[in-house]
């Protein structure tokens, strides 16, 4: 039995208050190695309160050169308030997931140094000059080694936290314990795979241009079947850790370098849930673009860039996904030994490719449901909601929307991610109707 | 967080000892229940050991017309010997799943009185006059209302304990406490999936007339992808509560009632395991009879009859189980608001039966793996080990294994359990090559 089952259960507690600039620094005082990190007394360190997601307080804590980040979950959702609590073991289960991602794919992730369990807090690397890519994809920044690197921390997480790479026993132990970030995963259950499809308090949507589209989406059962046949696969399909939440604004990003961040919403799920959280976000960027276009910017080729992006995302992703798994694991499923002679070699061959193009199936199909959620649903992106004109914003929404339908519906059509390419220029080109 | 993944952990212990027929005696008084449902004396209760599974003790206790039953986790596999530990928590699974199980299909399970965690065994109601479903099967023995009862017992527990029925924090709670049941678990992912497809001490087949048909099998990688796929679902699928070796040993019949028994391999798993596993049983009873016939019997009429009683209790399944899907259910999957209009509806009513018959494909796959095993694996059973002549014997099995590879490699194939059954009669009329 894993003691970590058991450890979950006692984050926060009585001793637990939300972190404050004022007392961020005697609670990283009583921390030696970070004191030690930052140097000097507390007094020299400054403090400065920056979370912009939807969950966490996150402080910078800085001293000359040297820096760290103070991550503290609170006891409710900020996006929303005190009348949405939200259990503060999901720090526990972040730091776990983080421990495992790192293990996987260091140079990809932020460096963890402590895990305060009363405070719900942890204390992890300042990633610097790093911004949230996100804001980059916004901003009309490329990054060269993106794809490279993304697919290089999906294709190692996944395989190796699967049954490919992780014995059953070593599997189902880690699966029991992220069994238990149950309230994250209702999050997801909820807000991506039901509110946008059904009137809910806290959707909202560029209104009235949307309304149309947004009942219609309402009203679309064809599409409500499909989006409930992928809340079944995340329900259901225990396939590897998942990070569960790996959109654009949960990856750092410097022309070099990548940093994966917040894995808050890790569990055990089907692993196109977080290729196709990437690749929808990334859609959502390239379908903004011309809502972000200054007069005189070429935002064209910049759109070029983003579906090159996406394309040799997948691409290397598959390949690497590939080269784990020829390389074989310690895992349970397909044992090599099963396959040594030339027939069972080539048949576990085709057999690898064909599970690699069902992979794709699942994360097109998780891409439409991601694209939708943010522009129907509760908690939107700044890709959009940059665009200050609304009847701009929601000509780019519709498009973003009508090749989410098409995702979602037609997953099981696309033969490769060139068509989810093709469909995506196709509709860029057309007029809004 | 549940205690019961807490609990768990302390079955067993220090004071942990195997009962025998002289301290099962001392061992139920102590239990004030359990002595009051036999009354008298001590002295006066009459004790059997009887387990004649693969795992366990089981011991019968009498006193005139009343008696019960104590079942107790040995710590090592019974079949084998202690050179093959076993963990005796499994013993608290089985007592888990049993409730669960209990609450879902209360008249098709036995009553338990006690759980003793320390002693790792259960008290539990005495079936009588009821017999072991699999030695009433090779007897030639009609139940007339065993497919009906299986396929309420399978539809309740599977759908009751699925994200149809079970809000998905319960679904994941109850998730994280089976997960632990590892060791179980692994006795299938190696028996089952594994080791007739391999070279492993522990097989054994009717040799040398099996030997082609075994190495055949050992060589065949279409086969061993097929039988992968099948343990990738049995890995990754988290569907419901399974019982988790659902064969015919695991039912006690009369003619009138049918208990489910020993749900020690239960996890969340894919539904279509324990359907596969009743009715590749079943065909493997319907296969064994030519070499059961005693001279002058019509084993002819009671094949039909196990066919019948297969395609009987996949309808009465499906019926059963759509049945509760249309009745609804507290799940996060296919929320039933959603689909509230007309058009919802009828497209939710398409999705049901689509999902229905992909159950149907599931479940033939593992009815084809869970014949194989028993022909070439470790585990055997009466059906055909009461045939002494080997020859005869061989041809059965032989026949059996041509089916089992049939359900495995083409389960996709088949529309219905109706080409099933026409599958089994085809293969029984030919001659053995």
């Amino acid at each position: 039995m894993p003691s970590n089952a058991i450890e979950s259960r006692f984050v926060g507690g009585a001793n637990y208050a939300p972190l404050t600039e004022a007392t961020v620094r005697p609670f990283l005082a009583t921390h030696s190695a970070a004191a030690e990190l930052l140097g000097g007394r507390p007094e020299e360190w400054a403090v400065r309160e920056v979370g912009d997601g939807n969950l966490n307080l996150v402080f910078i804590v800085k001293r000359g050169g040297r820096g760290l980040v103070v991550k503290q979950a609170l006891p409710y959702v900020r996006l929303v308030g005190e009348s949405w609590p939200l259990p503060l073991d999901r720090a526990f289960f972040e730091y776990q997931a983080l421990t495992i991602e790192a293990a996987a794919a260091p140079s990809l992730v932020p460096r963890h140094f402590h895990f305060d369990k009363a405070m719900a807090a942890s204390i992890m690397e300042l990633l610097e000059p790093h911004i949230v890519l996100r804001k980059g994809l916004t901003a009309g920044m490329k990054y060269p080694l993106l794809a490279d690197h993304m697919a290089q921390f999906a294709a190692a997480t996944l395989f190796l936290t699967s049954d490919f790479a992780s014995p059953a026993a070593e599997k189902r132990e880690r699966q029991s314990l992220f069994c238990q970030n149950i309230a994250l995963c209702k999050i997801t259950e909820d807000l991506v795979f039901n509110d946008p499809y059904r009137i809910a308090e806290l959707n909202r949507w560029t209104s009235p241009q949307l309304d149309d589209i947004a009942a219609a989406f309402r009203a679309d059962a064809t599409l409500k079947v499909a989006v409930q046949e992928l809340k079944w696969m995340f329900l259901t399909r225990s396939e590897a850790l998942l990070h569960g939440d790996l959109h654009t604004g949960s990856i750092m990003v410097t022309q070099d370098d990548t940093r994966v961040i917040d894995p808050e919403f890790a569990f055990f799920g089907p692993m196109g849930f977080d290729l196709g959280a990437f690749m929808g976000n990334l859609l959502i960027a390239f379908f903004a673009q011309p809502g972000l276009r200054d007069p005189g910017d070429a935002r064209d080729e910049y759109q070029h860039w983003i579906l090159e992006t996406l394309e040799s995302f997948w691409f290397g992703f598959s390949s690497r996904f590939l080269a784990h798994w020829r390389a074989g694991g310690d895992g349970d499923a397909f044992p090599p030994t099963l396959f040594a002679d030339v027939s069972g070699r080539t048949k576990l061959e085709e057999h690898r490719v064909t599970f690699v193009s069902r992979m794709l199936t699942d994360a097109i199909g998780f891409a439409g449901a991601k694209m939708a959620r943010r522009i129907l649903g509760l908690a939107h992106v700044e890709d959009f909601e940059r665009i200050a004109d609304p009847d701009v914003r929601a000509a780019c929404e519709m498009k973003a929307l009508h090749v989410a339908r098409e995702l979602m519906v037609g997953r099981a059509r696309f033969g490769s991610v060139g068509e989810v390419r093709a469909l995506a220029e196709s509709v860029a080109r057309e007029r809004v109707t």
